[in-house]
């Protein structure tokens, strides 16, 4: 039997990341298409099955020659079922049946995850997490997302809300209004719009030393995460505070969550974990104070290594370990 | 085949519980010994063996009809090898080879984990679970503990300090020293420890109106966790406030929990948790309040069921499952 091949497909709000890979999680093809969230949603499934047949077409291979799909999708999903519960940017509605709708335009069988938790698998199982069985993914992007890996799988929730990650709350009065409803969430502090907020926050309380930060605030009118890390890395004041600050806020709950989990490794993604340094060793340093002495010692935190392929590689992994043909089943 | 026995033990400072049991963890014979930590506890484990192999010959039993002994010990424990790695109360000395020993002295084979993921086995199979796959437990006695169950099993951590929830940090500058060393844990607010000394604070403080706690505090020199819980269900202001704060603060932690793990129920146990609703009702609305609205819906908090009985019923689960010998084991 040639071995067959994993279909990986991360499905965001406005891109759909799509790849090829085989057993090993070795990606020979991948590629991008836009994601047309018009007519509520119903062209995404058929766009995927499509971009998948012309792949295979172009590729002079045949169907039967993948496993099937793994795919995250944006929004809390029931594994089993493969339905969205709730989803704000696809124009979905509620309890969204996306595995039967997948399996049904392209005739492959189908396992969806929510998309943080299709990341911390990639990174398990070909990232940071180098073999970790116990791992936590904290994705540092526009929001804050997260996958909580125990045992060498994936935790749901009961309700397919757990690793939210970014709603762990920061700031138990007074804190930011959060998209979700809730005030002071991590993710309006630890995200790339909550650190531009502190930043402009701070700059609007005017400057009392010279600022690289603030040049660019007034000639610009706006400033980016990168702007406050880059200038933080010359020395300015401004962006320093700030990123004190969201280290602190971010050491803290990495250190609640390891004090609970004690994984072997909580690991940094995102556009946000970029930063490197100038972010890690902060929240390294407020980490270590917070954490339990023996999970401080034992828990390391580490920037993921598969940037955007984070995705596709662990949707594929659901394929390979959780679908109903995978020869890996049991 | 007759239907073979567990044994689960429950190892404390003072006492040492024991128990038979069959397979549907239906106790049948329950009793306890003194634990008798002198000469660097190296008796330990001969008075556990001796314990058993009386209570097998007063009931006209014979080893056999034993599958083997589960244990919960004080103290982060290696599950795969039943090392305990350290232990304050116990006089043993650092990676402690409990399992070996217990398996030697007694003939039957041995598993050994943490007290406080036996308690949290011990509820999952046949305490407040109820069925519950994904589960945290907490204790609140004169520390905290915790046990963290996903996916029906418990979750360890790198190095068996999973569950460490005593230890999340509940304020993060400024707290009271914890015994761990770091300042501000869970355990110094919400153990019977920490509602006196929250009491006490504020009885120092000076009392405005009239208050039940400060007679009594005023009478015997000190209160109880019991007396603030009793008093504050008659309206005493000073104890109404102690209460209102440690439920924020446990609370929080909760919520944050809930937030990574989304778990079907937070079980509550430990002697603090038998004030029942004049501390479980403040949590719950201040876990409504900081968690997630998809995991404030989900997550249910309720009061553990099995008392003093969760730690042995939870040891004999580990041998059900995780026994060599066991039939179960997979």
């Amino acid at each position: 039997m040639t071995e067959q091949m994993l279909i990986g497909v991360d499905l965001g709000g406005t891109t759909t990341k799509l790849a090829f890979m085989n057993h090993y999680g070795e990606i020979s093809h991948k590629w991008e298409i836009p994601t047309d969230n018009t007519n509520e949603g119903k062209n995404i499934t058929t766009n995927i099955a499509k971009a998948i047949d012309e792949k295979i077409k172009e590729l002079h291979l045949t169907k039967n020659q993948f496993v099937g799909i793994g795919m995250g999708a944006p929004g809390p999903v029931n594994l089993q079922t493969g339905v969205v519960y709730n989803t704000v940017n696809l124009g979905w509605k509620d309890h969204y049946p996306l595995k039967d709708l997948l399996e049904m335009e392209t005739s492959l069988p189908a396992v969806i995850d929510n998309d943080a938790n299709c990341a911390a698998l990639g990174e398990m199982w070909k990232g940071a997490g180098d073999g970790a069985k116990d791992l936590v993914c904290v994705t540092l992007g526009t929001g804050v997302g997260g996958g909580v890996i125990t045992n060498g799988d994936i935790v749901q929730g009961i309700s397919g809300a757990a690793g939210e990650i970014g709603h762990i709350t920061a700031i138990p009065e007074g804190g930011t209004p959060c998209n979700c409803g809730k005030t002071g969430c991590l993710e309006t502090i630890a995200s790339a719009t909550g650190i531009v907020r502190l930043a402009v926050e701070k700059l609007k309380q005017g400057v009392e030393s010279a600022s690289e930060l603030a040049s660019i605030y007034s000639e610009l009118g706006h400033v980016s995460a990168k702007d406050v890390f880059d200038t933080a890395r010359e020395g300015d004041p401004i962006s320093t505070a700030v990123i004190k600050e969201v280290a602190s806020y971010l050491g803290l709950a990495l250190a609640n969550i390891a004090n609970t989990l004690n994984p072997e490794k909580i690991v940094l993604g995102g556009g946000v974990s970029k930063a490197g340094d100038i972010l890690l060793t902060p929240v390294k340093q407020k980490f270590q104070t917070y954490a339990f002495p023996r999970v401080a010692q034992s828990t390391e935190i580490e920037l993921a290594t598969l940037g955007n392929d984070a995705g596709v590689i662990g949707a594929a992994w659901l394929i390979k370990h959780k679908g109903s043909n995978s020869t890996l089943n049991s």
